[in-house]
């Protein structure tokens, strides 16, 4: 096993105080895949667990009974332990769970040493990440969970790497599903609908069968929209309002647009609202977002440049990077996401807003239900939203809003197959995937 | 200009009140490169300010001077402004300048957005990033600056990238030297030194003649001791010990392979030095490290392990991720320099110390003069450090530290042509460079 020989724990006590025995484990009986409950996967999954099988003395280590399986865990993130026995980390909060999808990719290489460090859930929140990938990607897993172990971070407490959902959802509080198949040569929208559809099936079934029944879900991999849409009708056991769709990089690039063209900072942009689908057809709101307390309307007189330049300039960011850096925009991706996380999980500031692509039954705008549609959201930061009353519409905006409605009732209608709704019927009249995303 | 086509703000105050003002700017006036001071660069560097020079109405706005030119200034950033003006700025520290090389390079995707997100210096530090990139990357570094533009980091003031070191580090009070040429096909060690010399060489011209008086220097491009011995000898008017080569890497991979040996977390083990080179000489040094505050040698009774082992897995580790992942250690890397600077603006914990290669004059160790080898630091947080006093060595320890200092000694030969030494001679009898690593 490749990883054992990297990493050998020898699990003896010599040296250490009784105190720390919790830091002790006989990983050796437990380095293999555990099966506890009913697998549903098409893969046959790999053992990952580092522990050296012929490690020494096992036998004479005092072990606690392990508090909770680890099927597939990491070299150090294999050990159990105590949060509560030791002083450092005895008034930390209670482990969380976040799984990541498309761990090996690029995205997931900048987020997930950002959840590890504490920047997003906060110094006092221990975390598991728990990270799916392919058979393909599953030795940069290995890389990524090694790169993890060296960081040292105090509060990333469990690694596990995985290739079967199941495995990986298992009680968690956060998924972030950035994993997507990218679009081949010649593939329509349509074509990656039906390839992607699948995959969020088969999550959204994963996600209902074992993770937590409060999780919350933030669907990236494209199309990000139409994904969430099949991951939570696959997912009946779970509130369809705990699903996004990410479309906060839009809205960052959006405020910052806004402030190039007022001449101002980006912090004194507030209240955009990102409208509809993540594709060309997406609405950046300059009717109600604000500049410095005032309507951008007010700040940028230069209407002709807000109705017919500002969204293809968001809109192009992507690929103008593409072209620029060789690379799409992972980093910024990666700070949207957690943007994102923490507008969840903190309170949102007085008279301001986000924009998350949220499930539209119950929306307070007539907008088509059963979709999931970019929306202004409010949270108290406990992890959940409402939706934005006071906003204003103009025909302009309406007109809009009401094309990218329009494209996800007829990209709902391409995966009919995938959320239990009879047979698909596909008729998308154009392609509308952003630049620069694949 | 092409960045202009992106973004172009219009300097208008229209519907601004005048406590705005500064926020305003006739950039369109500035968008030149400055030439203030004498040039030593054999390149010419590009214009990158996105002000578009055709924007609406400047001669309207009520600009305020400039507080300080910016040239190479990008997009958002190019604006000016009075952070003691704003409320929620009022309180913050003054402007820090953290100048970076290979600004387009992995490395630095990951470093400068932990950078820009407060992370790094702190919720109340405002920072100017200044990029420093080749031409061959300069399109790469416009990439990266939209990517800092998109992501509305509000500590992040401004953003400058450039080809010109002499622009890049003016009054810079941190650098990190992370550029480096990667070693060609069948190239030694000794070649290497002289073609990253040359460019450590000018950098050390450049901070001596621009650079704030009290600039700390952290050096990761390989190979790094050596570059970073050369950068401070072209930087005679700058404390020599205000540089150092990045070995934290090494020391955090030889913590996480000590707790893993003996099974228990990593925040456990500390006290760990790397002595000398940043290359197979390096000594990870497990005489003087402890866990749980107990010598290491009375927790892992494998002696033969710590012996003959030990040193391997940290040196390896680098060569097996490039094959497991297939990069470089990007992320993990960074995450060390964040680790580095922030030894340095923090006080050390008690008892504890930190690996750094710095300069040998003084040394309580009997290390040779005049090189720069890591060595056990503390730090009261103010950005310098002091050796540590009470580390023990045996003779195993000693043979070791003798022989990667006679290494770093060699390696000083074969630059003396470029620290004022005379005549470079070069006799480096095999190739040390660390698994993994260009």
């Amino acid at each position: 096993m490749a990883v054992a020989e990297l990493t050998t724990p020898t699990w003896t006590k010599q040296g250490l105080g009784s105190s720390h025995l919790s830091y002790l484990s006989a990983r050796t009986s437990s380095c293999r895949r555990l099966s506890f409950r009913p697998l549903r996967r098409t893969h046959s999954s790999r053992i990952s667990c580092s522990v050296n099988q012929t490690a020494q003395a096992p036998a004479a280590v005092e072990t606690e009974v392990p508090k909770s399986n680890k099927p597939d865990c990491f070299g150090v993130f294999c050990l159990t332990y105590d949060l509560k026995a030791e002083e450092e980390t005895k008034s930390w909060k209670k482990l969380i769970n976040v799984a990541v999808s498309g761990a090996a990719g690029m995205i997931s290489n900048h987020l997930l040493f950002k959840l590890a460090s504490g920047q997003v859930f906060g110094p006092d929140q221990p975390i598991a990440l728990k990270l799916l990938g392919s058979e393909r990607s599953f030795q940069a897993l290995e890389g990524v969970a090694m790169e993890l172990e060296d960081s040292l971070f105090p509060l990333l407490r469990e690694v596990q790497i995985s290739i079967d959902p199941y495995e990986v959802f298992q009680d968690v509080e956060w998924a972030l599903l950035i994993g997507a198949k990218p679009r081949g040569p010649g593939m329509e929208r349509a074509g990656l609908l039906d390839i992607n559809g699948q995959i969020f099936a088969e999550q959204g079934k994963a996600l209902n069968a074992v993770a937590s029944r409060n999780v919350k879900v933030i669907v990236v991999g494209n199309p990000c929209n139409t994904n969430a849409l099949i991951c939570l009708k696959n997912a009946p056991d779970i509130p369809a309002k705990n699903f996004h769709a990410l479309t906060r990089l839009d809205e960052n690039r959006a405020k910052c647009q806004l402030a190039l063209k007022a001449g101002v900072f980006y912090d004194k942009v507030s209240n955009v609202t990102i409208w509809g689908n993540h594709s060309t057809t997406q609405v950046p709101d300059f009717l109600n977002a604000k500049i410095n307390g005032l309507p951008v309307k007010e700040v940028i007189t230069d209407h002709k440049w807000l109705e017919e330049e500002f969204t293809e300039k968001v809109q192009k960011r992507g690929g103008v990077l593409i072209q620029k850096w060789g690379r799409s925009s992972a980093a910024s991706t990666a700070v949207s996401i957690v943007d994102a996380i923490k507008s969840l999980v903190t309170p949102t500031p007085e008279g301001d807003w986000f924009s998350s692509g949220v499930y539209t039954d119950g929306n307070p705008y007539g907008i088509a239900e059963g979709i999931v549609f970019s929306m202004p959201c409010r949270s108290k930061g406990d992890g959940d939203y409402e939706l934005v009353k006071d906003v204003i519409f103009d025909d302009y905006l309406l007109k809009r809003i009401t094309k990218t409605e329009a494209e996800l009732l007829a990209e709902k209608r391409c995966v009919a197959h995938l959320i239990g709704g009879g047979v698909a019927y596909c008729d998308l009249p154009e392609d509308t995937m952003l630049p620069g995303e694949m």
